[in-house]
């Protein structure tokens, strides 16, 4: 057995004991029962990730994976392919919008080079690369099966890496021209939706928009993958970046810790990893609501709903670090306010406002 | 000419020539056009409230106005009056839910008896009494026109003084069993519609919740509130919580610093500053989406749009700690992000990703 399938193996699911626990703890705080409402809900869900009612997560990163796509030699992408690699260098000076969100909230950055088409050399990247970008999969597969496989496992192992250092947290983000397309391809295939899960990416013209469908769609019928087999699909139509991203889904929900889906290309790799086994869902958390039309179909497959409104569409995984800012919140509330009984052991008075 | 028509007059609006600055700074940075969508809207309207491009809030305070409310003899509240005292001087310990959410963003509250039908000594609370408790607007107006503009210009004096302290944004919250009748008859009157703006405030039963839209349109009937006139309105059936808050609003814009509207009682508080000097608006800042359905009558009829979909109807300004961050991330995107200009100074190649 691989270690994709022994990892895929042991994912347990949420710890339901612990959510009835925290469930409990949160209905005892002095408020109105339910008035903190999401905050709640998130209180008990990372109970269920962790096993612990109260929980804290000091060390928190956003895992970048950044890959190049063949595709773009069909014209899909308004931004040239040079892109990918000078914002995968720029993410690491830390002037990206990523960079600097990530450091207003004390947050790290991780950037993975998993495909990226020219060779880089930058302190701090981590060079996990599998190929020099995918194949053009207008005309066959993006790449191989054990590409694809490779790509899945990168990704676990720099969770694991993650959790060695002590991270506790994890976001994830992507850069890579062209990844809108594949993206797209993996929700249309994964969920069965049509060219109604295709947007305009970063920004192109309408000529161009219609090509882009034209070419995903071509690309759907050329290569057939199979949607019961989301390795298949991730190889035939997705993308490195997309893999990578899998894999760090699968690998936090491997070692309980809770991660976040940020943009379109992050939900497409939730949605594999959940195809791959349903446990992970109950270890994902929602940031923002991407504008890419294929995330609010994925989002809505993976049953999750963002917490803020923000009408973001850069990608970087740039709606991280505010929603690691939200666990925060919701940990501050669970550990730091008082009980019912608590302030009736200290008070001469108690009222139930429940 | 009072102090409350002094700085009505004195309220200039946002800073329009900064704003356009701003944008065109925003449309330099190294991202898509547009691609951080609201964080960019944010950071442009944060130059026109200060007059500078770039801004950073490192005091921020949330002000929270309790008062008592005579219409809860009339049973339009959940919870009994005493919790009004209880959860000020809760909140003071630190253990309620905007204590413990204000700690954890880094950012600190000011407790203010406005007007508790208790008397309250607790170090901390600032003592601004207008009465002890409104009277009860079932029976006739809640205050007097003179108590009304007291306890706008008591909010007003508030804000003068943390501005003097160095605080430099703010976020608007209150405590007070039964501000939500009063916030409903207030957003009634304000924006002409019906009861569809009145809730089940912290959790009423069917009964109870017929009985407060009857109180209610009773209250508005009896005192036939003047719409044209926002003190009218407040003396007749507000309260004294919306009093101050209101002040808050009026104060922030007069100082030019930005001020965010929380829940439903502080967007009522809002709208009545905005009817006083429409030049308000341009100040105020949206957190969350309460669940009180006034407050989506009332952010209509300002035009603002919450950043957080949290399902949290607390009260307290539990949101404001959360815009706080928010605001934290736009300014890290406009004074931390890297312009196309500037990579094309210390790197062998510019691409265009506009």
């Amino acid at each position: 057995m691989n270690k994709l399938d022994t990892i895929i193996e042991k994912i347990v699911p949420a710890d339901e004991s612990a959510k009835e626990s925290a469930s409990a703890r949160v209905d005892s705080l002095i408020k109105p029962i339910g008035s903190l409402g999401r905050l709640e809900d998130l209180a008990v869900q990372l109970a269920g990730i962790t096993g612990r009612v109260n929980n804290s997560f000091e060390k928190k990163c956003t895992v970048v994976m950044s890959s190049d796509n063949g595709v773009v030699e069909e014209g899909v992408a308004s931004s040239p392919q040079e892109i990918t690699a000078m914002q995968t260098v720029n993410m690491l000076k830390g002037i990206t919008g990523i960079s600097v969100l990530s450091k207003a909230a004390g947050s790290d950055i991780r950037v993975v080079d998993i495909g990226v088409k020219s060779d880089l050399d930058y302190p701090g990247l981590l060079v996990r690369k599998i190929k020099h970008g995918t194949d053009n999969m207008a005309k066959g597969p993006a790449m191989t099966r054990d590409e694809a496989i490779a790509s899945i496992e990168a990704g676990i192992e720099i969770v694991e890496e993650l959790v060695a250092e002590g991270y506790s947290i994890l976001g994830t983000g992507e850069m890579g021209i062209g990844n809108t397309s594949t993206s797209s391809a993996v929700a249309m295939v994964l969920t069965g939706c049509g060219e109604e899960a295709i947007g305009k990416g970063a920004g192109l013209d309408d000529e161009a928009y219609r090509k882009k469908k034209e070419v995903i769609s071509n690309a759907i019928s050329l290569n057939r993958p199979d949607s019961s087999d989301p390795i298949d699909v991730l190889s035939k139509v997705g993308g490195l970046d997309i893999g990578g991203l899998t894999g760090c889904f699968l690998g936090a929900a491997y070692h309980r810790i809770p991660v976040f889906v940020d943009g379109v290309i992050s939900a497409v790799a939730a949605l594999l990893a959940c195809r791959l086994n349903p446990n992970v869902k109950g270890y994902i958390l929602p940031s923002h609501i991407s504008m890419e039309p294929a995330y609010r179909i994925v989002m809505e497959e993976l049953g999750l709903r963002p917490f803020l409104d923000m009408d973001m569409r850069l990608g970087e995984g740039s709606g991280c670090p505010m929603g690691f800012q939200i666990v925060d919140m919701a940990c501050a509330m669970m550990n730091n306010m008082a009980t019912f009984d608590e302030i009736s052991l200290s008070d001469d008075f108690l009222v139930d406002i429940r």
